[in-house]
Protein backbone atom coordinates (compact mmCIF):
# COMPACT_ATOMS: atom_id res chain seq x y z
CA UNK A 1 0.00 0.00 0.00
CA UNK A 2 1.27 3.72 -0.54
CA UNK A 3 2.85 5.30 2.38
CA UNK A 4 2.29 7.34 4.47
CA UNK A 5 -1.04 5.80 4.55
CA UNK A 6 -3.40 6.83 7.79
CA UNK A 7 -6.21 5.06 9.03
CA UNK A 8 -8.79 6.74 11.27
CA UNK A 9 -12.27 4.35 12.95
CA UNK A 10 -13.96 7.98 13.94
CA UNK A 11 -16.44 7.41 16.44
CA UNK A 12 -19.18 9.12 18.32
CA UNK A 13 -17.74 10.18 20.59
CA UNK A 14 -13.83 8.87 20.22
CA UNK A 15 -11.46 8.78 17.45
CA UNK A 16 -8.78 6.09 17.01
CA UNK A 17 -5.69 6.74 13.90
CA UNK A 18 -2.69 5.15 12.99
CA UNK A 19 0.17 6.60 10.33
CA UNK A 20 1.58 3.48 8.34
CA UNK A 21 4.23 2.59 6.46
CA UNK A 22 4.75 1.11 3.50
CA UNK A 23 5.03 -2.46 5.24
CA UNK A 24 1.94 -1.60 7.34
CA UNK A 25 4.01 -0.74 10.01
CA UNK A 26 2.88 1.82 12.67
CA UNK A 27 4.47 4.90 12.55
CA UNK A 28 2.00 6.66 14.72
CA UNK A 29 -1.24 6.09 16.14
CA UNK A 30 -3.44 8.58 17.73
CA UNK A 31 -6.38 8.36 20.22
CA UNK A 32 -8.48 11.34 21.78
CA UNK A 33 -11.91 12.08 22.48
CA UNK A 34 -13.01 14.50 19.30
CA UNK A 35 -15.46 12.21 18.29
CA UNK A 36 -18.60 13.13 15.85
CA UNK A 37 -20.65 14.67 18.48
CA UNK A 38 -17.41 16.96 19.73
CA UNK A 39 -17.55 18.68 16.08
CA UNK A 40 -19.04 21.60 15.19
CA UNK A 41 -20.20 22.13 11.78
CA UNK A 42 -17.90 23.05 9.02
CA UNK A 43 -15.54 21.94 11.82
CA UNK A 44 -14.47 18.31 10.07
CA UNK A 45 -11.68 19.83 7.93
CA UNK A 46 -9.87 21.51 10.69
CA UNK A 47 -10.15 18.36 12.90
CA UNK A 48 -9.19 16.16 10.39
CA UNK A 49 -6.21 19.17 9.88
CA UNK A 50 -5.63 18.52 13.42
CA UNK A 51 -5.32 14.81 13.60
CA UNK A 52 -2.83 15.02 10.89
CA UNK A 53 -0.54 16.85 13.07
CA UNK A 54 -0.93 14.66 16.38
CA UNK A 55 0.54 11.95 13.35
CA UNK A 56 3.56 13.62 13.14
CA UNK A 57 2.31 16.50 10.42
CA UNK A 58 3.29 13.89 7.67
CA UNK A 59 1.13 14.40 4.75
CA UNK A 60 -0.19 10.90 3.76
CA UNK A 61 -0.85 10.21 0.44
CA UNK A 62 -4.07 8.28 1.35
CA UNK A 63 -6.40 8.55 4.02
CA UNK A 64 -9.07 5.93 4.37
CA UNK A 65 -11.81 6.60 7.86
CA UNK A 66 -13.94 4.30 8.84
CA UNK A 67 -17.04 4.80 11.08
CA UNK A 68 -19.31 8.10 12.14
CA UNK A 69 -17.03 10.65 9.65
CA UNK A 70 -19.90 9.30 7.61
CA UNK A 71 -23.17 9.92 9.09
CA UNK A 72 -25.45 12.25 8.33
CA UNK A 73 -24.26 14.85 10.56
CA UNK A 74 -20.60 13.55 9.89
CA UNK A 75 -18.13 14.42 7.70
CA UNK A 76 -19.72 13.74 4.10
CA UNK A 77 -22.60 11.31 3.83
CA UNK A 78 -21.41 8.05 3.16
CA UNK A 79 -24.82 6.25 2.80
CA UNK A 80 -25.40 2.91 3.45
CA UNK A 81 -24.81 -0.39 1.19
CA UNK A 82 -27.10 -3.20 1.12
CA UNK A 83 -26.10 -6.48 2.62
CA UNK A 84 -24.81 -9.11 1.86
CA UNK A 85 -21.91 -7.20 1.66
CA UNK A 86 -18.04 -8.11 1.21
CA UNK A 87 -14.83 -5.80 1.80
CA UNK A 88 -14.95 -5.05 -2.05
CA UNK A 89 -18.38 -4.05 -1.93
CA UNK A 90 -16.78 -1.12 0.74
CA UNK A 91 -13.66 -0.69 -1.74
CA UNK A 92 -16.15 0.21 -4.51
CA UNK A 93 -18.82 1.99 -2.04
CA UNK A 94 -15.95 4.71 -0.89
CA UNK A 95 -17.12 8.56 -0.05
CA UNK A 96 -14.16 10.31 -1.27
CA UNK A 97 -13.49 13.53 0.52
CA UNK A 98 -10.56 14.44 -1.56
CA UNK A 99 -9.96 13.12 -4.76
CA UNK A 100 -7.88 9.94 -5.07
CA UNK A 101 -6.46 10.88 -1.18
CA UNK A 102 -8.76 10.57 1.37
CA UNK A 103 -11.83 8.81 1.83
CA UNK A 104 -14.73 7.66 4.01
CA UNK A 105 -15.94 3.72 4.39
CA UNK A 106 -19.91 3.84 3.80
CA UNK A 107 -21.88 2.06 6.51
CA UNK A 108 -24.58 -0.93 5.94
CA UNK A 109 -28.07 -1.36 6.43
CA UNK A 110 -30.60 -4.59 6.42
CA UNK A 111 -33.97 -3.56 5.50
CA UNK A 112 -35.59 -7.02 4.96
CA UNK A 113 -36.45 -9.62 7.73
CA UNK A 114 -39.31 -7.19 8.97
CA UNK A 115 -36.61 -5.10 11.20
CA UNK A 116 -34.50 -2.51 9.83
CA UNK A 117 -30.58 -1.70 11.41
CA UNK A 118 -28.05 -0.02 10.17
CA UNK A 119 -23.82 0.32 10.95
CA UNK A 120 -21.11 2.17 10.41
CA UNK A 121 -17.39 1.52 11.50
CA UNK A 122 -18.15 -2.56 12.02
CA UNK A 123 -18.26 -3.84 8.64
CA UNK A 124 -15.23 -2.67 8.17
CA UNK A 125 -13.94 -4.28 11.68
CA UNK A 126 -15.14 -7.79 11.30
CA UNK A 127 -14.27 -7.72 7.10
CA UNK A 128 -10.81 -6.63 8.15
CA UNK A 129 -10.19 -9.41 11.06
CA UNK A 130 -11.40 -11.85 8.16
CA UNK A 131 -9.12 -10.26 5.72
CA UNK A 132 -6.19 -10.60 8.39
CA UNK A 133 -7.38 -14.12 9.27
CA UNK A 134 -8.15 -13.21 13.05
CA UNK A 135 -11.88 -14.52 12.29
CA UNK A 136 -13.43 -17.40 9.45
CA UNK A 137 -15.20 -16.41 6.58
CA UNK A 138 -18.39 -17.83 8.26
CA UNK A 139 -18.94 -16.62 12.06
CA UNK A 140 -20.73 -14.83 14.10
CA UNK A 141 -19.16 -11.91 15.76
CA UNK A 142 -20.35 -9.34 18.58
CA UNK A 143 -19.03 -6.06 19.17
CA UNK A 144 -20.21 -4.99 22.21
CA UNK A 145 -20.59 -1.64 23.26
CA UNK A 146 -23.12 1.66 23.41
CA UNK A 147 -25.08 -0.27 20.42
CA UNK A 148 -23.83 -4.10 20.32
CA UNK A 149 -24.12 -5.80 17.32
CA UNK A 150 -24.46 -8.97 16.64
CA UNK A 151 -23.26 -9.78 13.18
CA UNK A 152 -23.65 -13.04 10.89
CA UNK A 153 -21.61 -13.65 8.18
CA UNK A 154 -21.30 -16.35 5.18
CA UNK A 155 -18.64 -16.76 2.76
CA UNK A 156 -16.98 -13.36 4.26
CA UNK A 157 -20.09 -11.13 3.75
CA UNK A 158 -21.92 -9.26 6.09
CA UNK A 159 -25.02 -11.40 5.87
CA UNK A 160 -27.37 -9.67 8.60
CA UNK A 161 -26.83 -8.13 11.91
CA UNK A 162 -28.65 -6.53 14.57
CA UNK A 163 -27.97 -3.63 17.36
CA UNK A 164 -29.15 -3.96 20.80
CA UNK A 165 -28.80 -0.73 22.90
CA UNK A 166 -27.08 -2.43 25.85
CA UNK A 167 -24.75 -0.01 26.59
CA UNK A 168 -27.01 3.38 26.09
CA UNK A 169 -29.70 1.77 28.53
CA UNK A 170 -27.64 0.93 30.95
CA UNK A 171 -26.16 4.56 30.81
CA UNK A 172 -29.88 5.79 30.92
CA UNK A 173 -30.56 3.88 34.39
CA UNK A 174 -27.16 5.00 35.81
CA UNK A 175 -27.71 8.81 34.96
CA UNK A 176 -31.35 9.26 35.19
CA UNK A 177 -33.78 6.40 36.23
CA UNK A 178 -35.10 5.99 39.67
CA UNK A 179 -32.42 3.05 39.94
CA UNK A 180 -29.83 5.57 39.87
CA UNK A 181 -29.25 5.39 43.55
CA UNK A 182 -28.65 1.71 43.55
CA UNK A 183 -26.13 1.77 40.45
CA UNK A 184 -23.46 4.62 41.69
CA UNK A 185 -20.84 1.73 42.51
CA UNK A 186 -17.93 0.41 39.47
CA UNK A 187 -19.23 -2.39 37.47
CA UNK A 188 -16.71 -5.14 38.55
CA UNK A 189 -16.46 -8.71 38.08
CA UNK A 190 -17.81 -10.63 40.65
CA UNK A 191 -20.91 -12.65 42.20
CA UNK A 192 -23.35 -10.13 41.56
CA UNK A 193 -21.73 -9.36 38.10
CA UNK A 194 -22.66 -13.05 37.67
CA UNK A 195 -25.73 -13.13 39.49
CA UNK A 196 -27.72 -10.56 37.23
CA UNK A 197 -25.96 -12.21 34.00
CA UNK A 198 -27.25 -15.80 34.72
CA UNK A 199 -30.64 -14.62 35.27
CA UNK A 200 -30.10 -12.14 31.72
CA UNK A 201 -29.00 -15.20 30.03
CA UNK A 202 -31.93 -17.52 31.93
CA UNK A 203 -34.73 -15.57 30.56
CA UNK A 204 -33.37 -13.02 27.86
CA UNK A 205 -35.54 -10.34 29.25
CA UNK A 206 -33.18 -7.93 31.11
CA UNK A 207 -36.17 -5.46 32.06
CA UNK A 208 -38.72 -7.07 34.34
CA UNK A 209 -36.02 -7.77 36.67
CA UNK A 210 -34.41 -4.25 36.70
CA UNK A 211 -36.60 -2.96 39.51
CA UNK A 212 -35.91 -5.90 42.14
CA UNK A 213 -32.11 -4.01 42.59
CA UNK A 214 -34.43 -0.84 43.98
CA UNK A 215 -37.22 -3.80 46.03
CA UNK A 216 -33.71 -5.57 47.23
CA UNK A 217 -32.44 -2.58 48.97
CA UNK A 218 -35.81 -0.96 50.23
CA UNK A 219 -36.64 -4.28 51.30
CA UNK A 220 -33.56 -4.75 53.44
CA UNK A 221 -33.48 -8.23 51.41
CA UNK A 222 -29.85 -7.58 50.96
CA UNK A 223 -29.06 -10.27 48.41
CA UNK A 224 -27.41 -7.37 45.67
CA UNK A 225 -24.21 -6.04 46.85
CA UNK A 226 -23.25 -3.97 44.46
CA UNK A 227 -26.12 -2.82 41.98
CA UNK A 228 -24.47 -1.92 39.22
CA UNK A 229 -22.74 -4.87 38.60
CA UNK A 230 -26.00 -6.76 38.72
CA UNK A 231 -27.28 -4.12 36.33
CA UNK A 232 -24.58 -4.53 34.02
CA UNK A 233 -24.72 -8.42 33.88
CA UNK A 234 -28.64 -8.72 33.84
CA UNK A 235 -28.54 -6.69 30.73
CA UNK A 236 -25.43 -8.10 29.20
CA UNK A 237 -26.83 -11.36 29.81
CA UNK A 238 -30.16 -10.77 27.49
CA UNK A 239 -27.94 -9.38 25.28
CA UNK A 240 -26.34 -12.37 24.34
CA UNK A 241 -29.45 -14.68 24.88
CA UNK A 242 -30.78 -12.43 22.32
CA UNK A 243 -28.33 -12.05 19.45
CA UNK A 244 -27.21 -15.72 19.58
CA UNK A 245 -30.55 -16.99 19.98
CA UNK A 246 -30.70 -17.47 16.16
CA UNK A 247 -27.61 -18.27 15.32
CA UNK A 248 -25.95 -21.32 14.21
CA UNK A 249 -23.53 -22.92 16.62
CA UNK A 250 -19.97 -22.48 16.77
CA UNK A 251 -17.40 -19.88 18.05
CA UNK A 252 -18.59 -16.45 18.71
CA UNK A 253 -15.64 -13.76 17.50
CA UNK A 254 -16.07 -10.62 20.30
CA UNK A 255 -14.55 -7.61 18.07
CA UNK A 256 -13.94 -4.51 20.52
CA UNK A 257 -11.87 -2.47 23.52
CA UNK A 258 -9.99 -5.28 25.05
CA UNK A 259 -11.67 -4.81 28.27
CA UNK A 260 -15.30 -5.09 27.25
CA UNK A 261 -14.31 -7.94 24.35
CA UNK A 262 -12.92 -9.91 28.04
CA UNK A 263 -15.84 -9.60 29.59
CA UNK A 264 -18.40 -10.62 27.05
CA UNK A 265 -15.90 -13.76 25.94
CA UNK A 266 -16.19 -15.01 29.72
CA UNK A 267 -20.27 -14.19 29.26
CA UNK A 268 -20.68 -15.78 26.40
CA UNK A 269 -18.64 -18.99 27.05
CA UNK A 270 -20.93 -18.91 30.68
CA UNK A 271 -23.58 -19.68 28.25
CA UNK A 272 -21.70 -22.33 26.68
CA UNK A 273 -20.80 -20.92 23.76
CA UNK A 274 -16.92 -20.70 22.81
CA UNK A 275 -15.92 -16.85 21.98
CA UNK A 276 -12.45 -15.52 20.52
CA UNK A 277 -11.40 -12.21 21.43
CA UNK A 278 -10.19 -9.75 18.46
CA UNK A 279 -9.06 -7.03 19.17
CA UNK A 280 -10.67 -3.73 17.62
CA UNK A 281 -7.70 -1.30 16.86
CA UNK A 282 -5.93 -4.22 14.89
CA UNK A 283 -9.45 -5.16 13.07
CA UNK A 284 -9.89 -1.63 11.62
CA UNK A 285 -6.68 -1.18 10.37
CA UNK A 286 -6.62 -4.52 8.85
CA UNK A 287 -9.65 -3.77 6.99
CA UNK A 288 -8.64 -0.47 5.93
CA UNK A 289 -5.71 -1.55 4.90
CA UNK A 290 -7.47 -4.37 2.71
CA UNK A 291 -9.71 -1.18 1.13
CA UNK A 292 -6.74 0.59 0.09
CA UNK A 293 -4.85 -2.56 -1.94
CA UNK A 294 -8.36 -2.93 -3.56
CA UNK A 295 -8.63 0.48 -4.75
CA UNK A 296 -5.07 1.10 -5.49
CA UNK B 1 -68.27 3.80 58.72
CA UNK B 2 -67.96 6.82 60.90
CA UNK B 3 -68.30 10.17 58.69
CA UNK B 4 -66.95 12.34 57.19
CA UNK B 5 -64.21 10.08 56.51
CA UNK B 6 -61.25 11.41 54.03
CA UNK B 7 -59.81 8.69 51.78
CA UNK B 8 -56.46 9.50 49.65
CA UNK B 9 -54.37 7.42 47.30
CA UNK B 10 -51.11 9.66 47.84
CA UNK B 11 -48.56 8.89 44.68
CA UNK B 12 -45.19 9.89 43.63
CA UNK B 13 -46.33 12.91 41.07
CA UNK B 14 -50.25 13.01 42.08
CA UNK B 15 -53.10 12.49 44.67
CA UNK B 16 -56.52 12.05 44.77
CA UNK B 17 -58.76 12.21 47.77
CA UNK B 18 -62.39 11.80 48.68
CA UNK B 19 -64.81 13.01 51.40
CA UNK B 20 -67.14 9.93 52.12
CA UNK B 21 -70.28 10.21 54.24
CA UNK B 22 -72.05 7.70 56.23
CA UNK B 23 -73.44 5.66 53.36
CA UNK B 24 -69.88 5.88 51.42
CA UNK B 25 -71.31 8.65 49.16
CA UNK B 26 -68.87 11.19 48.46
CA UNK B 27 -69.54 14.61 49.32
CA UNK B 28 -66.59 15.61 47.24
CA UNK B 29 -63.20 14.77 45.32
CA UNK B 30 -60.26 16.13 44.45
CA UNK B 31 -57.03 15.88 42.19
CA UNK B 32 -54.22 17.58 42.08
CA UNK B 33 -50.25 16.97 41.29
CA UNK B 34 -49.24 17.35 45.15
CA UNK B 35 -48.05 14.09 44.88
CA UNK B 36 -44.67 12.95 46.93
CA UNK B 37 -41.83 14.26 44.88
CA UNK B 38 -43.86 18.13 45.18
CA UNK B 39 -43.77 18.23 49.16
CA UNK B 40 -40.47 19.07 50.56
CA UNK B 41 -39.05 17.92 54.26
CA UNK B 42 -41.64 19.43 56.52
CA UNK B 43 -44.63 19.99 54.00
CA UNK B 44 -46.84 16.85 54.71
CA UNK B 45 -48.87 18.67 57.72
CA UNK B 46 -49.60 21.64 55.86
CA UNK B 47 -49.95 19.82 52.44
CA UNK B 48 -52.43 17.49 54.37
CA UNK B 49 -54.30 20.66 55.27
CA UNK B 50 -54.68 22.01 52.46
CA UNK B 51 -56.00 19.13 50.69
CA UNK B 52 -58.71 18.92 53.52
CA UNK B 53 -59.94 22.43 53.02
CA UNK B 54 -59.88 21.76 48.69
CA UNK B 55 -62.71 19.36 50.00
CA UNK B 56 -64.39 21.86 51.59
CA UNK B 57 -63.08 22.54 54.65
CA UNK B 58 -64.85 19.72 56.99
CA UNK B 59 -62.49 17.84 59.86
CA UNK B 60 -63.23 14.27 58.90
CA UNK B 61 -63.33 12.03 61.67
CA UNK B 62 -60.95 9.53 60.27
CA UNK B 63 -58.79 9.40 57.47
CA UNK B 64 -56.86 6.81 55.77
CA UNK B 65 -54.15 7.41 52.92
CA UNK B 66 -52.40 4.53 50.94
CA UNK B 67 -49.48 5.23 48.44
CA UNK B 68 -46.25 6.81 48.39
CA UNK B 69 -47.24 8.90 51.90
CA UNK B 70 -45.90 6.45 53.72
CA UNK B 71 -42.60 5.86 51.58
CA UNK B 72 -39.50 6.29 53.60
CA UNK B 73 -39.64 9.62 52.09
CA UNK B 74 -43.31 10.07 52.64
CA UNK B 75 -45.16 11.58 55.49
CA UNK B 76 -44.29 8.73 57.49
CA UNK B 77 -42.37 5.35 56.76
CA UNK B 78 -44.96 2.90 57.43
CA UNK B 79 -42.87 -0.20 56.25
CA UNK B 80 -43.57 -3.15 54.26
CA UNK B 81 -45.66 -6.19 55.31
CA UNK B 82 -44.55 -9.77 53.95
CA UNK B 83 -46.93 -11.25 51.60
CA UNK B 84 -49.16 -13.34 51.47
CA UNK B 85 -50.99 -10.24 52.90
CA UNK B 86 -54.75 -9.59 53.28
CA UNK B 87 -56.81 -6.91 53.47
CA UNK B 88 -57.15 -7.41 57.32
CA UNK B 89 -53.18 -7.49 57.53
CA UNK B 90 -53.06 -3.91 55.79
CA UNK B 91 -55.48 -2.81 58.66
CA UNK B 92 -53.71 -4.32 61.47
CA UNK B 93 -50.61 -2.56 59.95
CA UNK B 94 -51.45 0.90 59.90
CA UNK B 95 -48.96 3.84 60.62
CA UNK B 96 -51.09 5.83 63.13
CA UNK B 97 -50.12 9.73 62.14
CA UNK B 98 -52.61 11.45 64.45
CA UNK B 99 -53.74 8.53 67.06
CA UNK B 100 -57.20 7.17 65.83
CA UNK B 101 -57.90 9.73 63.68
CA UNK B 102 -55.24 9.87 60.56
CA UNK B 103 -53.31 6.66 59.21
CA UNK B 104 -51.16 5.93 56.42
CA UNK B 105 -51.71 1.71 54.84
CA UNK B 106 -48.54 0.07 54.90
CA UNK B 107 -47.00 -1.66 51.28
CA UNK B 108 -46.35 -4.92 50.89
CA UNK B 109 -42.73 -6.77 49.90
CA UNK B 110 -41.43 -9.99 48.79
CA UNK B 111 -38.02 -11.23 49.37
CA UNK B 112 -38.57 -15.08 47.89
CA UNK B 113 -38.22 -16.50 45.16
CA UNK B 114 -34.52 -14.85 44.20
CA UNK B 115 -36.02 -11.76 43.95
CA UNK B 116 -36.98 -8.55 46.34
CA UNK B 117 -39.93 -6.59 45.06
CA UNK B 118 -41.86 -3.76 46.62
CA UNK B 119 -45.36 -1.89 46.01
CA UNK B 120 -47.28 0.68 47.89
CA UNK B 121 -50.76 1.71 46.58
CA UNK B 122 -51.31 -1.59 44.58
CA UNK B 123 -52.16 -3.51 47.47
CA UNK B 124 -55.22 -0.98 48.38
CA UNK B 125 -56.72 -1.00 45.34
CA UNK B 126 -56.39 -5.17 44.57
CA UNK B 127 -57.71 -5.61 47.71
CA UNK B 128 -60.25 -3.04 48.10
CA UNK B 129 -61.61 -4.45 44.23
CA UNK B 130 -61.86 -7.98 45.99
CA UNK B 131 -63.51 -6.55 49.00
CA UNK B 132 -66.05 -4.59 46.59
CA UNK B 133 -66.82 -7.61 44.42
CA UNK B 134 -65.00 -6.14 41.24
CA UNK B 135 -62.48 -8.83 40.95
CA UNK B 136 -62.68 -12.70 42.47
CA UNK B 137 -60.14 -13.30 45.54
CA UNK B 138 -58.28 -15.90 42.69
CA UNK B 139 -56.80 -13.77 39.93
CA UNK B 140 -53.95 -11.64 38.36
CA UNK B 141 -54.10 -8.58 38.76
CA UNK B 142 -52.11 -5.87 36.33
CA UNK B 143 -51.73 -2.49 37.30
CA UNK B 144 -49.80 -0.97 34.62
CA UNK B 145 -47.92 2.82 34.52
CA UNK B 146 -44.83 4.31 35.43
CA UNK B 147 -43.70 0.76 37.65
CA UNK B 148 -46.47 -2.09 35.86
CA UNK B 149 -47.40 -4.14 38.64
CA UNK B 150 -47.99 -7.92 38.10
CA UNK B 151 -50.19 -9.53 40.88
CA UNK B 152 -50.92 -13.13 41.73
CA UNK B 153 -53.63 -12.97 44.20
CA UNK B 154 -55.05 -16.25 46.02
CA UNK B 155 -57.58 -16.55 48.74
CA UNK B 156 -57.84 -12.56 48.64
CA UNK B 157 -54.21 -12.68 49.63
CA UNK B 158 -51.55 -10.75 47.55
CA UNK B 159 -49.69 -14.08 47.25
CA UNK B 160 -46.88 -12.37 45.05
CA UNK B 161 -45.78 -9.48 42.20
CA UNK B 162 -43.66 -8.18 40.22
CA UNK B 163 -42.76 -4.47 38.73
CA UNK B 164 -41.55 -3.82 35.42
CA UNK B 165 -40.30 -0.45 34.93
CA UNK B 166 -42.29 0.02 31.77
CA UNK B 167 -44.07 3.44 32.04
CA UNK B 168 -40.01 4.80 33.01
CA UNK B 169 -38.24 3.04 30.30
CA UNK B 170 -40.35 4.37 27.84
CA UNK B 171 -40.47 7.87 29.50
CA UNK B 172 -36.04 7.14 29.34
CA UNK B 173 -35.92 6.66 26.08
CA UNK B 174 -38.09 9.80 24.66
CA UNK B 175 -36.24 12.08 26.90
CA UNK B 176 -32.65 10.94 26.65
CA UNK B 177 -31.65 8.20 23.96
CA UNK B 178 -30.54 8.47 20.47
CA UNK B 179 -34.19 7.43 19.98
CA UNK B 180 -35.61 10.83 20.83
CA UNK B 181 -35.97 12.68 17.81
CA UNK B 182 -38.04 9.34 16.66
CA UNK B 183 -40.29 9.80 19.88
CA UNK B 184 -41.60 12.88 19.51
CA UNK B 185 -45.28 11.76 18.41
CA UNK B 186 -48.03 11.40 20.77
CA UNK B 187 -48.84 7.33 21.44
CA UNK B 188 -51.28 6.53 19.13
CA UNK B 189 -53.54 3.65 18.90
CA UNK B 190 -52.91 2.36 15.58
CA UNK B 191 -51.07 -0.13 13.30
CA UNK B 192 -47.48 1.29 14.53
CA UNK B 193 -48.40 0.81 18.18
CA UNK B 194 -50.23 -3.13 16.89
CA UNK B 195 -46.85 -4.10 15.22
CA UNK B 196 -44.86 -2.94 17.99
CA UNK B 197 -47.27 -4.98 20.41
CA UNK B 198 -47.00 -8.18 18.20
CA UNK B 199 -43.52 -8.23 17.97
CA UNK B 200 -43.49 -7.44 22.07
CA UNK B 201 -45.79 -10.13 22.89
CA UNK B 202 -43.46 -12.88 20.29
CA UNK B 203 -40.26 -12.47 21.52
CA UNK B 204 -41.09 -10.91 25.15
CA UNK B 205 -37.74 -8.59 24.95
CA UNK B 206 -37.88 -5.49 23.78
CA UNK B 207 -34.63 -4.18 23.90
CA UNK B 208 -33.34 -6.03 20.92
CA UNK B 209 -35.77 -4.27 18.72
CA UNK B 210 -35.62 -0.36 20.03
CA UNK B 211 -32.93 0.27 17.71
CA UNK B 212 -34.90 -0.76 14.71
CA UNK B 213 -37.09 2.50 15.22
CA UNK B 214 -33.96 4.69 14.27
CA UNK B 215 -32.41 2.44 11.46
CA UNK B 216 -35.67 2.48 10.09
CA UNK B 217 -35.78 6.05 9.46
CA UNK B 218 -32.12 6.23 9.17
CA UNK B 219 -32.16 3.01 5.92
CA UNK B 220 -34.93 4.75 4.51
CA UNK B 221 -36.78 0.82 5.24
CA UNK B 222 -39.61 3.16 6.47
CA UNK B 223 -41.82 0.84 7.43
CA UNK B 224 -42.90 2.55 11.26
CA UNK B 225 -44.97 5.84 10.94
CA UNK B 226 -44.87 6.94 14.27
CA UNK B 227 -42.18 5.43 16.37
CA UNK B 228 -43.50 6.23 19.35
CA UNK B 229 -47.01 4.60 18.96
CA UNK B 230 -44.81 1.30 17.73
CA UNK B 231 -41.78 1.82 21.03
CA UNK B 232 -44.70 1.83 23.30
CA UNK B 233 -46.46 -1.26 21.92
CA UNK B 234 -42.76 -3.40 21.87
CA UNK B 235 -42.92 -1.97 25.65
CA UNK B 236 -46.23 -3.19 26.67
CA UNK B 237 -46.14 -6.52 24.72
CA UNK B 238 -42.80 -7.56 26.28
CA UNK B 239 -44.69 -6.00 29.86
CA UNK B 240 -47.50 -8.81 29.15
CA UNK B 241 -45.48 -11.56 27.90
CA UNK B 242 -42.92 -11.11 31.21
CA UNK B 243 -46.12 -10.77 33.25
CA UNK B 244 -48.50 -13.52 32.38
CA UNK B 245 -46.06 -16.29 31.34
CA UNK B 246 -45.68 -17.78 34.87
CA UNK B 247 -49.89 -17.15 35.55
CA UNK B 248 -52.20 -19.67 35.66
CA UNK B 249 -54.63 -19.03 32.88
CA UNK B 250 -57.84 -16.89 33.98
CA UNK B 251 -59.17 -13.59 33.50
CA UNK B 252 -56.77 -10.50 34.31
CA UNK B 253 -58.20 -7.57 36.22
CA UNK B 254 -56.43 -4.28 34.69
CA UNK B 255 -56.74 -1.40 37.55
CA UNK B 256 -55.75 1.87 37.11
CA UNK B 257 -56.63 5.11 35.24
CA UNK B 258 -59.35 4.32 32.66
CA UNK B 259 -57.20 5.15 29.36
CA UNK B 260 -54.25 3.05 30.42
CA UNK B 261 -56.57 0.07 31.26
CA UNK B 262 -58.11 0.42 28.39
CA UNK B 263 -55.01 -0.05 26.58
CA UNK B 264 -54.02 -3.05 28.57
CA UNK B 265 -57.17 -4.63 28.03
CA UNK B 266 -57.01 -4.42 24.69
CA UNK B 267 -53.54 -5.52 24.36
CA UNK B 268 -53.96 -8.41 26.75
CA UNK B 269 -56.57 -9.63 25.02
CA UNK B 270 -54.85 -9.70 22.13
CA UNK B 271 -52.33 -12.70 23.69
CA UNK B 272 -55.25 -14.58 23.87
CA UNK B 273 -56.36 -13.95 27.60
CA UNK B 274 -59.72 -12.42 28.73
CA UNK B 275 -59.34 -8.95 30.69
CA UNK B 276 -61.40 -6.95 32.42
CA UNK B 277 -60.81 -2.91 33.55
CA UNK B 278 -61.69 -1.67 36.67
CA UNK B 279 -61.37 1.25 37.44
CA UNK B 280 -58.38 2.59 40.28
CA UNK B 281 -60.09 5.35 41.95
CA UNK B 282 -63.16 3.03 42.81
CA UNK B 283 -60.94 0.04 44.11
CA UNK B 284 -58.73 2.25 46.36
CA UNK B 285 -62.02 3.74 47.85
CA UNK B 286 -63.13 0.65 48.43
CA UNK B 287 -59.97 -0.90 50.02
CA UNK B 288 -59.93 1.80 52.80
CA UNK B 289 -63.83 2.02 53.14
CA UNK B 290 -63.22 -1.93 54.10
CA UNK B 291 -59.71 -1.09 55.79
CA UNK B 292 -62.05 1.33 58.17
CA UNK B 293 -64.64 -1.25 59.02
CA UNK B 294 -61.68 -3.54 60.51
CA UNK B 295 -60.14 -0.69 62.46
CA UNK B 296 -63.58 0.32 64.15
Amino acid sequence: VTAPFLVADWGTTSRRAWLLGGDGEVLASVEDGRGMLSIPPGGWEPAFAELKGALGGVEPRLSLIAGMAGADRGWRDAGYLPCPAAIDDLARGLCWVEPDTVAIVPGLAVTGDGRADVMRGEETQILGAIAAGLAPPDCVACHPGTHTKWISVHGAKVARFRTVMTGELFALLKAHSILAGQLREEVTPGPDFDAGLDRGLATGEAIPDLFAIRADALSGAGRIGNGAAYASGLLIGADIRAGLTKEPDGEVYVIGRPDLAALYVRAIEGSGRRAVAVDGGTAVVAGLRRIAEIVE
